[in-house]
């Protein structure tokens, strides 16, 4: 079956996407080659590197696929030929649909991860949620802004939550692991695609409320 | 006796002041659910966590006792229903009890856990400070704020570090470990709350000094 | 053989150099003397703990050469005494070949930890690279700054990553430890002073070209 063919494309495109979001913003911020790629590098890579270490797993998954790292580091050294023709419409909109396929891919193998090191439900599906934002997280703080996943109001961090939810419920019953997988990552990159689509917003969570 | 269930007690009020801090700094900012739940639970979890990682210890805590991240879900979840009644100054003063009381017991649990992994006194303080200090750090940089801590001038950090040298001297001491416990909590605690109703001040740590 | 009080005396003066940056740092910014500590702290030892953190490695090697804990805390201590004098030119010029020497020197041995855990060359020059920069990293996130190493556009990262590379390189062909880590260090080291004294700058990664 060509099923392992494909989740390795979807990694290599939300790794590629994860990157370029830091990237961007590093570009915007006007750093020097230094900053591209470390604010690059900790938006593809951070939020793999906190679950690793909070669930203590090593080789860490940058160390164990080298290849992402070289790739990352191609990519930005080749940043200022490209990324004009990847800001326009088309390269945006593509863009959006890697980010939301990374989203997924990355929230469901977190959690299918955490499950495997005996974690319980509601920490698993915590530990994919932070594999799939903590690395935008990390960007944003090292480009020195309130993380944008707290305050966008457009749903992100919690399509992963939903996606890890339904990953948990299939597998939980019986639903082969291939599969409960693959719900998952239809229900949390449909659902942020569908956020991008029509607009979805949160609700502020404020104090004004009486 | 019932001192555990005392301490079982102090444990739920630091974790639920600790948590609160957090909650309504990131309603502050304006930041969506996301945002509210992730600052409330860096700032409850936050310290303990480095001090795992820093120890190697694993589970962490909040895997181990998962009815904390429970009860700080549910306190995001509800908080627009009672976060008006809890800012009044009532419930300010009895957050200001009880994250003192966070404090001191965060500070010595933090700095008996370093010990009995083997920790050097210095570095048992210092995780025990840790360990009660780190969340709000975090909780300031994730709201883009240079950490409170750092600059409030009203001694907290320093309360947590006079607890743990107190409660590290009576253990030496041959004191029992329940009573250095103990000693050490009224130290920090009490020392905090002295500094808030006196309003002590600390000098700043300057360079014009000649 | 005097090789090894040789690299202690340079690894005290770069750890001093690295807590000097976080504490001048901090107390620009008004800071108490509990930021000032931290500060310093982190920027001493920021770089070293991730590098253990992502490697494993207990115990930390602040926990295991405490002495270098004490230094730090004796520094903050008395700063208000000495700092003047330390801004003054020369001050400032014996702390940028400090800092210069440090970032060489943990460049290099960073790198060399890494080796020795089975790392991969790329891995392990980013391993001593973070090892060199990451406590500047933390410092300015705590100082609610866009890190300087980021935005400086004068090489500093690049000459740990160039230490590094040549370090691996004469490692590689057969050239003695001690040697190696000398040349390491003579590159990263002397690279940097030389972008110092000739103003070396790095062209902004960004945006515009076409």
């Amino acid at each position: 079956m060509k099923l392992s063919a494909l989740w390795m494309a979807i990694e290599v495109g939300g790794t590629v996407a994860f990157a370029m979001s830091g990237l961007i913003e590093a570009m915007r911020k006007r750093m020097d080659i230094v900053g591209v790629f470390s604010v690059a590098f900790v938006s593809a890579f951070g939020g793999g590197t906190v679950r690793d270490v909070l669930l203590d797993r090593r080789p860490l998954f940058w160390v164990e696929h080298e290849a992402y790292l070289w790739l990352v580091l191609a990519m930005v050294l080749t940043a200022p030929w490209w990324l004009q023709v990847a800001l326009r419409e088309t390269g945006a909109r593509l863009m959006t649909v890697a980010d939301a396929l990374g989203l997924g891919l990355f929230a469901i193998s977190g959690a299918s991860i955490a499950v495997a090191a005996g974690m319980s439900p509601l920490v698993s599906v915590l530990m994919g949620t932070t594999t799939a934002v903590v690395g935008g997280v990390a960007r944003d703080v090292l480009c020195n802004e309130v993380p944008q996943i707290y305050r966008d109001h457009r749903p992100y961090a919690l399509c992963a939550v939903a996606g890890g939810a339904v990953f948990l419920a299939l597998a939980a019953h019986g639903v082969a692991g291939e599969w409960a997988s693959a719900g998952g990552v239809a229900v949390a990159t449909g659902t942020r695609l569908l956020a991008v689509a029509f607009d979805w917003q949160l609700p502020g969570w404020g104090i004004r409320r009486s």
